[in-house]
Formats: structure tokens, C-alpha cells, sequence
């Protein structure tokens, strides 16, 4: 029996989800690989967690994530503090000290995942993070090994488990945003300042990760356009409903003509595609290879077992990797460099609400807008009236977004409109 | 660049796509691997089929399997004729002149997987066969590498393209199985001989090679339990829907107290889980882990190119185990070995449509019958009358299914009962 140390930085939710699945299935692993993966030590800045790591079977315990990087027995070191830094400074000294790394840390992968990699390779050991996207969904190998025999050409999912929760809510209670954020806070589906997930943020990290899988090509997250949901209503809701459609918080990610587009925004999606039916928390992750077609990825996007379960597997990997000397042959696999296409260069169906006076003339008016711009209306429907006023939806056809943009700025302006509430793409994939 | 030579057996609809996938890409994954793949020689028993193997840049043709078996150059055997033997004999021989072996063949693993594997742990060569179960769906690979971390409790799906087409077709245009049938025959999706497929046959093989891998415990396809579609008629799809519920081909494997339940059957699945939005011929794999939770893989369950995709991941692997002097270090997983439980054994609610007198008194009768077998009815709708006649359909809770089978012998004797139509399991998980 073969024997790999692990040492590990950050014992929160998803460290300790780690410490007890390594710990529970330690016989399981050893069984089916031949490979006992010991905890050599483990680090968290709050020295409190110390019993917590002895009585999981942890060797020792630090406060100091340089003792981990640094230990002379520690094979691969386990990066779970999260966030840019120091959790970049970590991983590098530790590729520089030739350990093996796994990382659960979206931020750093899509911030400076590049510069990690050279050093991977140059020190010829393995840097993985399946646990960055879609938590204990398996995504990032199965697109870089299993589904190597593919080009892709679309990279969309729903990626961030409390904008999914929030969007289901309002959909099945009729709620307002800030209702069902409450209840979010309140299940802990959110957090105390959860800006980071409903203005996109999360989910912008996780495609950008994801594209450059998907895509060979580097994304970073500041090239990933981005819309939060707050602006997402009942009424839109509904509306959508009467297309056949729901709202969802979509991460996507298309390569067309040489460019890829890349975004996250709240958008209109077909009641039978499968991510329809991803609900609550769940993420889902969407592709389409030109030779295995359609592909979906669903499960549970965060939480401490599920998480866990792919840093998990990503250490038994790495442990393999070891101990057959194979360390380092599955790098960085970006070797294209399509350049990102401004979002003003898609081309998408468009769904518009606005609330406009309700009195004849006026749809000619607003339609002779979007006519200007040279966006073709696919349906008109008047919604319900409020005084003087009516709701009015437009579902476009194709179309430039930089047209649809100019389309609106020219509504803006037309004296029958009072305001346009809300503008989200229609996914037609 | 190292350089990695593949014999290919059978170039039927799965062996045109891996040729076509391995010449297409071939300069992607030598950039994303380092490795030249190289199609050595190719072999048919059509010897017609030379000229699109050689223009497919095969090096040499064959119509003799033992020419690649054999051939000293060839250091990956890819097997694609399907069927039990000589499919078998031919991998077997393989392994044993300590060639890695890639495989569809869900026959050979599903009946005869044990054998291989021992002669590839002593050849000390690797047997992978992503392809033989959900077509482009990376799902053999994840289970057994990535959520090693798991125990499994449940695996289940839909495998089967040909029963879900039909089956989705019967639920959209409300057509009888054999008007479903004929359409599927006529689009290419339903063999002339469709029987492997409307039985359950091909889906017992898939579920066992799924539960085996699941569980860590060999299932054999003879151990599977499986009724087919064929005795699912519109009226039953109608009234499941009216209890939120759609109608699939389910393969299901379950670990309960030590034991493993598994069959193949039609059986009533709730609208909002997963499994009910896969549509068409698309399949579907639902597991349930103690770490990762509940997860499904969704895709083309069949198809040239979808399944190549999935041998092309394959043979890159074993291509990057030989060059890593890697070869054999994930084997068989079966470190378990828990027993196959009687489906008698098994706890469902369960779903009866039955035709009965339509007077007074007949609901007593056959409650009464129900009852004296133990079965608690959970609800009973009676549906249209026929004449004299009238549907009844029962829902149960849940129940042993020998006391649901005692309760159907008491009915079926019932002077008021005029027949049995249907009995499905209902899922709950």
C-alpha cells in the first residue's frame, strides 16, 4: 500500500467537508486506488479549529499556511480559504515547492489561473480545481479528459445557487426580488452581503473558468460582461411564463466566427430545455460538443459534503499522479487565443417590458423605434393597464444587441413611453 | 511528441465516428496531450469497407480480427462489433497479449466483465468502456475516479433512446405504443427487430454495469429484474399525469440494507424530478452519493459521433497511461460483494389501473382485497365508464411488492374485476 500526505489551508465549510470524507472513506480509497491519502496537517488562522482537525485524524495542526506549504512531508497541499488573496500567494509558493495543488477558489483560477499553470508546468506538478464550479458536480474533468475528442461551441449553465433560489422563489410564491432575498438570507441560502452573487460576480468567475476549458482559450473574469437579477420582477416572470419561458441567471459562454461571447445576465429560457428544470440551489451546466452533442451537468453547486466530494476526488487524482510518477500531464489545455467579443456584437431574440401610455397610436410610435434601429418585432402583447398607463411586451427576433440598445435609447426618448422596466435575452439554444 | 498506435475492431456506426473524431482531432489532443494518436489498422468483416477506413488515414485494413489482436505495433485494441461473442473472445485475447483494451460493449461487460477484468489486472493493462452505457455521456469515468469520495445509494436513469422516443411521442401526441412504435421504426430510432430495446434488455445490461460501478459490487445483467414498455397505453400516461407524473423506461439500482434492488421498468416519475425533462431519445444518469448528493448526466445516449466521443476519451487515456507507464492503475472497483434482492423484496407505491363493474359496492370489493394483503391505498380515482365498465386507478402507499402481488391475485379473482391493465412502480427518490 502506497502512502500520499496532504496537508490543507482553510478548515470552513468546504474543509471540513473534506476532513470527513477523507476520514470516512479513507479504507474506500485505499481499496479501489491501493493509495492511503493521509492528512498530514492541517491550517486555519483561527487556532480554535484545532481540536476539530486532531479529532478528524489530522497529524498536526498550524495556524500558519507556510508550515503547510513548507512541510517537507506534505506531497499536495489543499487550498480552501477562498478569495484573491493570500490565497494566490499559497498556491504559488506551493507550486514553486514543487507540491501538487487542489483548489476549490474560483477567484484565483479566473483572476490569474495562467500564471499558476506556468508554474505548474515548469515545476511539473499538477494544479487542480474541480471544486471551483458546480461544486460536487463533475465538470471540469470530464471537459478536459473525457470530451477531449471535441470542439465546443457552448459553454451555459446556471452557476450560482442563491440566484437560482431567488429566481425559483419568485416564480413559484409570486414574490417580489427583495421577498424572496429575505427568505434567502433567512435559509442561508444567501449571504449577510450577497452582492457578490446577485450581481453576477459568483457566476462571472465560474464561466470564465469554464470557457477557457471548454474553448482552449484563456477568459479571465474581467472579459465576462455582466447583469445582476435585482432587476428581475413578477410581472417579467409571468410574462415569460406566457412565452413558455422562465428567468434564470444564466452564465454563457458561445464561440462563433473565431470570437467568443461571453456573459452573465438574467435571460428567458425554454421551459423544455433541460436547464428549466434546475431549481432551488441546484446548478446545472450546459454544453455542446460538435461530436458527443448536448451535454448537461446537474447537482448541487456548493455545500461542504458536495464540494468536498470533488476536492476529494481531485486529490485521490493527484495522489495517483504521484505515486505513478506521472505528475503534471494534465495542464493548462488553452491553446488558442480567440479574442472576446464585446456583447454588442451578439446576436439574440430580446424580450422588452415597458410601460407606455395606453392610448392609440402609441405601439405604432414605439414600433416605429425599434424599426429605425433595424430591430424586427417577432410579438407584441399589452399587458395590464394602471391608470393611463399599460404594460407592453416585445419579443424581438434576432438581433445585433448593439441595434437593440440604440432601439431603446430611441424609446427612451419617445414622449408615449414612461419608462422601460426591464430588457433580458432569449436563450435559443 | 510521443506517439500512441490503436487497432480498431468493427467499423460499424460507433468505429466510423471514432475514425472520423481521431482524424479530426487528431493535432487538438496531441497539442492539449503531448500524444500522437495513431490508428494503426482497422478491421471489418466487410472487406468494402477498406477504402473509408484507409481514406480515413487508417494505416493499414483488415478483415481479420486476430491480424489487430495480434499486430505488435497495435498497443490499444478498440472493440466495436458489439454482441456477446466473438466480441468477447477477441477482448479477452487482447488483454491477454497485454494490449489496453477500449470498449462499447455494454454485453461483454454487463455478462462477462469479472473475467476481463482479472486478466487485465494481471496483464496489468487497462479495460475502459465509457461508451458502453448513456452513448456521449461521460458517466463511467466520473463514478469511478472523480466521486470516489461517495458511497452510492441510488443509481438510475434513463439508458434507453428507442423506449423513451416511443414513450415521449405516446405522452405528446397521445398515440397508442404501437402507432409510437411504427414512427420510431420509420425515423431510424427503433431496429426492425426492436425487441433488445422495448424489453428492457439493453437497459438491464447498462443498469448492471452501472450498479456495479456504483456500489463497488458486481451485478451481473441476469440479476437485473425488467418488464418492458409495451403494456403502457395512453390512458396510463394520461392518468399519471393527472398525478403529476410522467411515464419512463426506468433502469434503477438501489443499496438498502445491504442488499441491492435492480430492474428495468416502466415506472411513474414525478414532473419536477430531473429525470422527467429527458425528452426524445436523449438519456439520462441520476445518482444519489453521501457526499455529492444528487446528481444526473444528461445527453445523447447513442449516435456515431456521441459515442465516439466517449471512445476517443477513452483511448486518450489509456494512450496517456501507456505513455506514462501508467498502464492498469484503475481496474475493477468491485471490492464489495453484496447480494441481489428478489424484487418481491422491494418497497415502492405502486400505481394499478384496473377495469371494473361500475355499480355499487365494487370499490369495497377491491379495497377489501388490498386490504387483506396488507396494501394501503393512498388515493383511488375512478375514471371514464365503458358501458357497464369503468376504470378505476389506484395509488398505493408504500408497500412490499409481494404484498402488492398477492393483493393483484386477489383482485384478478374478483368476481366484480373485469381486468388488470397496469401496474407500475411510482418513484420516489
Amino acid at each position: 500500500m502506497k502512502e500520499v500526505n496532504v496537508g490543507i489551508i482553510g478548515i470552513g465549510t468546504v474543509g471540513t467537508g473534506v476532513l470527513k470524507i477523507l476520514k470516512d472513506k479513507k479504507d474506500k480509497i485505499a481499496s479501489e486506488t491501493g493509495i492511503r491519502i493521509n492528512v498530514e496537517q492541517a491550517c486555519d488562522i483561527d487556532p480554535a479549529q484545532k481540536e476539530k482537525v486532531i479529532s478528524a485524524g489530522v497529524r498536526s495542526f498550524t495556524t500558519s499556511a507556510e508550515d503547510v506549504i513548507m512541510n517537507p512531508r506534505v506531497e499536495i497541499v489543499v487550498e480552501l480559504i477562498g478569495n484573491l488573496e493570500p490565497a494566490f500567494t499559497f498556491i504559488k509558493k506551493a507550486l514553486e515547492n514543487e507540491k501538487s495543488v487542489i483548489t476549490a477558489n474560483k477567484e484565483v483560477l479566473s483572476q490569474k489561473g495562467e500564471e499558476l499553470f506556468e508554474v505548474a508546468e515548469e515545476k511539473k506538478v499538477d494544479l487542480f480545481f474541480e471544486a471551483s464550479v458546480g461544486g460536487g458536480i463533475p465538470i471540469i474533468r470530464p471537459l478536459k479528459e473525457m470530451l477531449i475528442g471535441n470542439s465546443f461551441s457552448l459553454v451555459m449553465g446556471i452557476v450560482n445557487g442563491t440566484t437560482n433560489y431567488i429566481l425559483t422563489r419568485m416564480e413559484e410564491e409570486k414574490l417580489k426580488f427583495d421577498e424572496a432575498l429575505k427568505i434567502a438570507k433567512e435559509k442561508g441560502y444567501a449571504e449577510p452581503d450577497p452582492r457578490a452573487d446577485i450581481e453576477g460576480d459568483d457566476a462571472a468567475s465560474k464561466i470564465a473558468i469554464l470557457s477557457s476549458i471548454a474553448f482552449n482559450s484563456r477568459v479571465v473574469k474581467s472579459q465576462v460582461y455582466k447583469e445582476g437579477i435585482s432587476g428581475v420582477s413578477p410581472q417579467d416572470i409571468e410574462y415569460a411564463k406566457e412565452f413558455g419561458c422562465c428567468i434564470r441567471l444564466l452564465a454563457y459562454s458561445k464561440k462563433a466566427d473565431g470570437r467568443i461571447f461571453t456573459f452573465v445576465r438574467p435571460a428567458l429560457i425554454r421551459l423544455d430545455h433541460p436547464l428549466a428544470s434546475v431549481k432551488g440551489v441546484y446548478n446545472a451546466i450546459f454544453v455542446e460538443g460538435d461530436s458527443c452533442g448536448q451535454l448537461m451537468f446537474y447537482g448541487e453547486g456548493a455545500g461542504s459534503l458536495a464540494a468536498g466530494s470533488s476536492v476529494v476526488g481531485d486529490i485521490v487524482q493527484a495522489a495517483r499522479n504521484i505515486v505513478q510518477n506521472s505528475r503534471g500531464s494534465i495542464g493548462c489545455t488553452c491553446i488558442e487565443n480567440y479574442p472576446v467579443a464585446s456583447v454588442d456584437e451578439l446576436e439574440s431574440k430580446y424580450y422588452i417590458l415597458l410601460s407606455a401610455l395606453d392610448k392609440p397610436g402609441v405601439l405604432a410610435k414605439i414600433a416605429g423605434c425599434f424599426g429605425e434601429a433595424q430591430v424586427s418585432i417577432a410579438s407584441v402583447i399589452q399587458k395590464e393597464s394602471f391608470g393611463d398607463k399599460a404594460d407592453i411586451v416585445f419579443m424581438t427576433h434576432k438581433t445585433f444587441e448593439k441595434n437593440l440598445r440604440q432601439a431603446i435609447n430611441l424609446i427612451k426618448k419617445c414622449d408615449v413611453v414612461d419608462i422601460v422596466k426591464s430588457i433580458f435575452m432569449v436563450v435559443e439554444e
